[in-house]
């Protein structure tokens, strides 16, 4: 059996890992039968967004291992005890976690950094030729993560797409229910809430996503 | 277009809503071109669990209607403000939230109480003819909500069995892909993560309950 991890940011979409991407995610593998691992950095959070008012909940930290737990039902791991010899594929999805969490890209666009661990291990997965998935906005780290020529999807919003192309990425614009394959690298990536108007809309990508991810495994 | 009131109780299955079937109840509802609103009582929780350890996150607390803001990206709405007549139907996703914020069946068994908005929407939607589904643990409420006699599973755990029996209501072993349906009352409840060993098995249970909603709405 085929085992796949995911890397989670958080839990909720504005501070975290979008729920909806990452459960639909872990419905697809284990739809197709195939075995997941959750894991995250077990670092704090940048904030925490109180997702009533969407303001920052100030005097409030949360940490991101802990808060993806709740995501993973408590089954999960430290991003840092990972190996990537486990695992056959990586799925990264998103929310702004992704963008907040496991890199700066929320702050600091084109001029982001990706958090050591999880560069360590997706770059050790890249280069033991296995898969990578990423969703929604997950895939702007894409540039620093594979290398310049990289090619990905955040849908076609133009300043996110122009980021990525700053970095040195190959940005394609792609519909809610599309993915982008750059097939050299094995680097697959789809909008998602990025574009997505409805949990529908976002599952029809995302499944698409995790079959060509099973499929490249 | 019909639409379905949801009500969370919190976001990570150890102190709030189950995540995994809260989002399959929407995915479900989507799917079958139901609109749905999520809802949660503006309360604390009753505590906070880390959900990477298992314990209690002491001097931590937070807002049922703020975390299960998490779970529906911010769209959502006091229970208290909820009209039931806005509603043809009602789904009650499991967690420990529901017998820990939307009752205190968790700490006092056949003892219990429903949370005051819990209660009156729930009984308004009842009055009302309309339908109710309840899943996991969340059919622990069922004979203070509907009255004696009334059917539900979650299960086949005894001791909860046997809690629901002394509060009046009826209790029917259930498998994890299965529903029991009250005709009379318009109840329909699943077990889902009472026994679930997979997000798969959960998913069977729940398309079931959700489409039986729909069906008696």
């Amino acid at each position: 059996m085929k085992k796949i991890a995911v890397i989670l940011s958080g839990c909720g979409v504005f501070d975290g890992a979008e729920i909806y991407e990452s459960v639909l995610t872990l419905l697809q593998l284990a739809e197709r039968g195939v075995d997941y691992q959750c894991m995250a950095p077990n670092i704090d959070q940048m904030h925490v967004i109180n997702h009533l008012t969407g303001e920052v909940a100030e005097n409030e930290s949360r940490n991101v291992l802990v808060e993806a737990a709740r995501l993973a039902r408590g089954e999960i791991i430290d991003l840092a005890t990972a190996n990537a010899e486990d695992y056959d594929a990586l799925i990264i999805p998103g929310g702004f976690g992704a963008a907040k969490n496991l890199s700066d890209f929320a702050v600091k666009g084109p001029e982001c950094q990706v958090n050591a661990d999880v560069l360590s291990f997706t770059q050790a997965m890249h280069k033991a030729g296995k898969a990578v998935g990423l969703i929604c906005i997950a895939p702007a780290m894409t540039p620093l993560i594979f290398g310049e020529g990289a090619t990905c999807t955040i849908g076609n919003d133009a300043d996110t797409a122009a980021a990525i192309e700053a970095m040195g990425g190959n940005h394609e614009s792609c519909g809610v229910s599309e993915i982008v394959i750059d097939q050299e690298r094995k680097i697959v990536t789809t909008p998602a809430y990025m574009l997505a108007g409805s949990i529908t809309e976002a599952a029809s990508g995302i499944r698409k996503l995790v079959d060509q991810v099973i499929e490249l495994a």
